[in-house]
């Protein structure tokens, strides 16, 4: 029993292969079929994305889904090359061996290996959480930063010149000196294919919708849009001779499954690709793990992240050891996977099928399929993920959050890929500090006749001179320790009077040893100025802790339950002290 | 008026020189000559530590101090050179210039220029909270540390040999190999001093105080322990002509005040240093504001952080420009200060004036003074500095911050004070994101006929199958949010009746837009699924918050006040429904 538990968890196929049956294998070959047709163009277009050979796009769409089908947790996630992983990929293997070097194909291949390890590595340590690092609006900002970035980088293909550069920096004035060689003939095929494009995804649904079409149909119909497009320039190059006038074309893909080997190994260059391929991990990852999640909840199944760490991990080594480079999981494919009716990964199995039997006899039929077809579905596939709105939304929920994705943004097209994920990451992290070093608290009062306490700036409320309240709404630790430290020391300084202070601490979730020591600290002075510390509302798992220090010993007030004890204990005290002060 | 205001806030010297008058002079005088004695060994132990000749101990301990008075909010602070400060100095500038390179002054005083640049442009832009990011088990560690390490590396003035390297790894191989070469008349003096001032510190007190002695004498006595060390050495050395047997000495010091002047700019060796100059800032900083605080807190004075950085920030540049070298605020003399009665930093100025006057006239008296005698006496100086008692606590108290110190002291012995605190500053921050990143929750019930609502793994309570209560107590941010999500997913996933999810906040200080994204993923997929979320006691704050963003509208439930309205309205629905259900 325990053996299954182990081996069920390890391979989760085996959760959903003992009640497979005809009816599945329908669904699931249905959904295969249709994400087929969706991923041969895409593939061979995001291969050129990656400066790859078409082939290398095709392979990373075969052994990586069957690797993801026996070790994936998600019923429908459709894995494979994606836009940004693509770019991304590209950057990291030109800064190792400049961008036409010689070994790019092999360097691809190992970046995948290396994503692989790291991924397993992940999730077998159950670090997972480190993608948490990755904030929304770093992730968000990214991905909006990156389809621009994309959708320039394939202007070049458009007009058919000569671009280079993995920033705007470098990209635009590339573009803008390399203007006068537009090759006219490429440019009108670009062109076609993007109006073509950009109106099967705007007007054909509603088209279709219009003339009756089932909605399944009319889906299947938007989705192979790419697959007109890449028919109809194919024979248009093909009936004008268009490659003789300059049209550059995909040519020569060898034919037949890819072999299997591993990639030449080089130490130096492992290095160097290290913390790129940890980047690509990461972000891959988080877009992976969020339609998987996405999808998982719509039919109440669930996902496990650390396992799909090890599933994506497992996927992309597959892809280092049979041509292929970084895949991830794809929220496009998935969808239409999902919707057209997959029930389990075998789906992405059978779809490894589709694509292998592409690579076997379809590959002399994209001879003359020209590069500004791939690159317009590029453009307009990736103009989706730039989300103008979600930017309005972040600015105004938190400007804090929208500098962090601003930066994102801004490095990201100024430096690169890298550099715009790693600055986004340690400036999410500075402003997260930043906002919990500076709590918000506040001097309360009793609101008069009841048991309960407010901010006296905000409320008409009771309080005595003897007696100050300081409530603070933050877990206390080492960024906002010395900030209560002062507030206390400027609260303190202003009243002469005082005889008792008391930190409430309802909101407090956690206190550490710097905080300890702060309290300590403050506990320490007041007495020295003759005032005794209190605390009220304490939580249970922060008492507990506390009484493993020496602080509660050291306190010299006592800790209330509710302000409201604290208060009727504390400021009963005064009357008497004054009655005995005016006595004398 | 305005005016007055802004030249108070700049030159806090204002506050007291009006209300100066011959008392507070003959007070501040006093502590000034307690001081000055405790001052002139101190400086050229400490300068010696810094690799540095010993005037610059003795020109530290002049302008920089009245830099301070004119500046500095503590009315008591005593700076100068430091021991940990002197050892990070030594350090740094031995990176740059190599141990016994040409320009090891040149460097020294140059990074007390750096160092005080820093501080002021932290004072005056306020990052003063940057500081806080130096936790206190990474202080602590590093403190102790660094006493450990400062004691190791002045063995050898006691064993008078040759040793170098700026950590353990080095320092000890090098004494082992060097033990045969030592001076058995060094050795002699290095331990007799050792004795004395260890009896001096731990006896004399006890002893004294036996003999009637008053306390401020007594105090005076204790603290003069290393004078009188010097002066016993120093004739011991004439009188058997040791130097001449190989006992090294302070030799020729120049005779009166240091010259005004900058060092030579070197831009190279200045971006070398900054980074050093920077940790050196911080930790002086930290380690002066935290004097400062205890003893302002005795006489319920008040300082400024903010210009607190400034103060210290014009004491190294004052430093920088006559010859010293990197000051901050020191903890012993400090003491030594406040409880010698000092009322104002006027007693700082008057030091200064003491240590000049010791520059005028004292300096060939110790021409004969042995380096061992000094060695011996930051011996025992920095052993206080290591804190035992502290490590336990810290054990005992929370782990997390045990591995940060621990880590904290294992780099500085191994790798160096810089890569010591880089590391433990580092750790903090990651150990916070981690434990924040899985915060405590817990499904809540009813405490059955309250308002009240527990953990139902802890309390007999009430629950109902179609209403699922989740009681996060944490703020919610992007190091947690995908946590929530995933324990509401798997929360679903196990409960097929459930109708409604309530997300109990009253711990929820914040929502930043990663946490908002997530619960706008969960609303989605919960509507996905079938099922309606909630709210319920959402801070104001947060509540505020969350009326600038979509999600309000999109939620598919409500937003409680109490968790107790909202078992009223979710579970009262729950009867009908099944009523509903019954009767069909």
């Amino acid at each position: 029993m325990a053996d299954t538990y182990f081996l069920r968890r390890v391979f989760p196929f085996l959760d959903w292969a003992g009640a497979y049956n005809r009816q599945t294998l329908l669904n699931d070959g249905t959904a295969a079929v249709i994400v087929t047709i969706m991923l041969i163009p895409q593939s061979l277009a995001y291969a050129m994305l990656a400066g790859l050979p078409p082939q290398m796009g095709l392979y990373a769409s075969i052994l990586p889904l069957v690797a993801y089908a026996i070790f994936g947790t998600s019923r429908t996630l459709a894995v494979g090359p994606v836009a940004v992983v693509s770019l991304m990929s590209a950057t990291a293997v030109g800064a190792v061996v400049g961008n036409n070097g010689e070994g790019f194909v092999e360097a691809a291949m190992l970046l995948a290996l290396l994503c692989g390890g790291i991924l397993v590595v992940l999730g077998v340590l159950r670090l997972g959480f480190l993608a948490n690092f990755l904030s929304h609006p770093v992730i968000s900002g990214f991905i909006s930063a990156s389809g621009v970035l994309i959708a320039v980088s394939q202007l070049k293909h458009i007009l058919g010149i000569h671009v280079s550069g993995h920033n705007l920096l470098h990209l635009l004035p590339s573009l803008v000196s390399g203007l006068p060689q537009t090759n006219f003939y490429t440019l009108a095929i670009g062109l076609v294919s993007l109006i073509f494009l950009y109106g099967v995804r705007i007007y054909l649904d509603p088209l279709l919708s219009r003339l009756h079409v089932p909605a399944s149909w009319r889906q299947f119909l938007v989705k192979a849009g790419p697959v007109f497009a890449v028919i109809g320039t194919t024979l248009a190059t093909l009936a004008f001779n268009l490659s003789e006038k300059g049209v550059q074309t995909v040519g020569d893909v060898p034919m037949g499954l890819p072999q299997l080997h591993l990639p030449a190994f080089d130490l130096e260059m492992a290095q160097a690709l290290l913390l790129p391929a940890f980047i690509i991990s990461l972000i891959g990852f988080v877009e992976s793990i969020s339609v998987a999640q996405t999808l998982a909840a719509r039919r109440r199944q669930r996902i496990s992240p650390n396992r799909e760490l090890v599933a994506l991990g497992a996927a992309n080594l597959a892809s280092g050891i049979s041509g292929g480079y970084s895949v991830t999981g794809g929220f496009a494919r998935s969808v239409v996977n999902f919707d057209a009716g997959a029930e389990t990964p075998a789906a992405g199995a059978l779809t490894a099928i589709g694509i292998a039997l592409a690579t076997l006899f379809l590959t002399p039929l994209i001879y003359n399929l020209p590069k500004a077809t791939l690159a317009s579905t590029i453009i307009v596939a990736v103009l989706s993920l730039v989300d103008i709105k979600m930017m309005r939304e972040i600015w105004a929920y938190s400007k804090q959050d929208f500098i962090a994705m601003a930066t994102t943004i801004a490095l990201t097209w100024g430096v690169g890929v890298e550099a715009g994920v790693a600055s986004g990451v340690l400036l999410s992290i500075l402003l997260h500090l930043y906002r919990t070093s500076r709590p918000h608290y506040a001097v309360v009062g009793r609101v008069p006749g009841t048991e309960h306490f407010r901010n006296i700036d905000r409320h008409d409320v009771d309080t005595c001179d003897t007696l100050l309240t300081l409530r603070v709404d933050e877990s206390l630790y080492f960024a906002n320790a010395r900030f209560l430290e002062d507030q206390v020391y400027a609260a303190i300084a202003q009243r002469p009077h005082l005889k008792h202070l008391v930190l409430m601490c309802p909101a407090v979730n956690a206190i550490d040893a710097s905080a300890l020591e702060s309290l300590g600290a403050i506990n320490e002075r007041l007495e020295a100025a003759g005032i005794t510390f209190h605390l009220s509302e304490v939580k249970g798992p922060v008492m507990d802790h506390l009484k493993r220090s020496h602080f509660l010993k050291a306190l010299t007030g006592q800790i209330f339950l509710s302000q409201y004890d604290a208060y009727q204990a504390l400021s009963r005290q005064m009357p008497t002290k004054t009655g005995g002060s005016s006595s004398t």
